[in-house]
């Protein structure tokens, strides 16, 4: 961790997922965006994270992210309430899946209620929650905070897109996936989709789009990150809060978030989503040696290298 | 062009393409995978192009590849022969397209006759033909060539898979697009499906993906382009052939098929395919300025760089 690294708020959620692939099952696994947010950011930043959890939640689950210096001031324990629930079945492509069960639980009534300590946080990632949530953390900021990065999903692009509009305008960097890209801009050629959706407020994109590696769009400035190569991806669950969980934490260790920093802050995000995807639920995120990272990074700067022309 | 630039022999079709896109529609304009390619690999090599055409094709047509110093001496005129023509309207999404008409003419009955004087090329591109029609190309040559680069298409994988899974054994590298390299190899994930296919044969294989840009498999090798970010893709007919000729022009070129050589084909191919689909037909093949040249290489290398760990 980089000793001028600024403090990252991670606001999410967090569920006991029922995940199966084709690779194998796991039934009832910590799971949820805050908690792979977290542990990705957590390699880079220190992190507070504000998320709820049921009284049936087992808070030991959070030591790992302890250990890694999460702050876990702003996470509330909804008396009578249980834990947010999600159950997925990932098709043989591993790019499509199928909800098998949602209870919502006390992510349906998600109030955020941020620690005084937070309010000045200058590096906020909301993640994918109902606009309108979203909206209430940024109201609680004593300030605008240095960067906001947010993510969403198909279901708010449909049912709540006056919402989602209202936020975009609050956010500096969102990140989606290409599919999402597609349908917020409704137009196919990704390129022009990004330009679409940055009119609508964020001035900084990202569009992940899996096996094929992230563009990065900002200011004028177009970035394209590989993927990198994994013969076999056991659990694409949480990646892409891993995703951008890694992506802030890296601009928060920097303190900075020009283009060159957002380049390695993508990559950075890539790297962290590739470790989660080896393995089942948060496994991959739990304790990746500070070699390995290295290592990883390096391997994506290899896989993107050609020599200038001669 | 480079001094120590190595011939490169090209084989293929000549069309008369119909095409439609959602920009508009070009009748009876010059098409065909010699065409596309021969062109693109001008900008890097002396080509020697072998095809036919009957006896309706204007061969003023092809001054244009003459004055790129492409030589024609193997292009047959079939006596009584109408030329290949193909029509195909591509749907909005520009990645899918329907073919309206295919009158195969002289193309059905292709039978190359190299010149002698091409029967020792050391870089030798195989078209998108039979795999029966491919194999009698290599068949004619006077000693193995130093690098064969062979193109196919579904229809091969599907019709004639026993014969392609020969001429695979005697290419150096395949160049084919994502949806074939999951036909042929059975596999969906693409690194897995390298493997399956670089155990046919090809020691090096370009998988092209279209927007999201291409990789490359050489020895322990991964090697992942970007794609060109164009807003408007007016006529992706011809940008695999561009793509190869690109390709294999700056092998012969460099007379080198080293891994860093390689490295830099794969961009100099996109290139090549970047200039080739922003016009109808051959048009954005006809001259591009050296100038642009360079600065198309440039701007991918701008567009995949991103600063080491630190």
């Amino acid at each position: 961790m980089h000793p001028q690294a600024q403090r990252v708020l991670v606001v999410g959620s967090i569920g006991i997922d029922t995940v199966e692939t084709p690779f194998g099952k796991a039934t009832d696994v910590l799971g949820g965006s805050a908690t792979y947010a977290s542990a990705a950011a957590s390699y880079f930043a220190p992190v507070d994270m504000v998320a709820a959890v049921g009284e049936d939640f087992d808070l030991r689950q959070f030591s790992f992210l302890q250990a890694r210096g999460v702050n876990l001031e702003g996470l509330e324990v909804v008396k009578g309430g249980k834990t947010f629930r999600w159950g997925g079945k990932y098709h043989f492509d591993l790019n499509t899946r199928d909800t098998l069960f949602t209870d919502l639980n006390v992510l349906g009534t998600f109030d955020p209620k941020l620690p005084a300590a937070t309010r000045g946080s200058p590096y906020v990632l909301l993640g994918n929650m109902h606009p309108l949530v979203q909206a209430k953390v940024l109201d609680q900021m004593a300030a605008r905070p240095k960067f906001v990065v947010g993510d969403t999903m198909n279901l708010w692009i449909n049912i709540a897109r006056k919402e989602l509009e209202a936020i975009l305008g609050r956010l500096d960097c969102l990140i989606i996936n290409d599919s999402e890209a597609r349908e917020l801009s409704g137009s196919h050629n990704l390129i022009k989709a990004a330009a679409n959706i940055r009119r609508l407020g964020p001035k900084t994109l990202v569009i992940k789009k899996g096996e094929h590696g992230a563009l990065l769009f900002h200011g004028n400035d177009v970035f394209s990150a590989p993927a990198f190569p994994l013969e076999d991806v056991f659990d694409p669950t949480g990646a892409g809060d891993a995703f951008a969980g890694g992506f802030l934490g890296h601009l928060a260790a920097k303190d900075r978030v020009d283009t060159a920093a957002l380049r390695q802050a993508v990559v950075w995000g890539s790297a962290l989503a590739s470790f989660c995807v080896e393995r089942f639920s948060v496994e991959g995120l739990r304790e990746v040696p500070p070699k390995a990272l290295s290592a990883r990074y390096a391997a994506f700067k290899d896989l993107a290298h050609f020599e200038a022309e001669a």
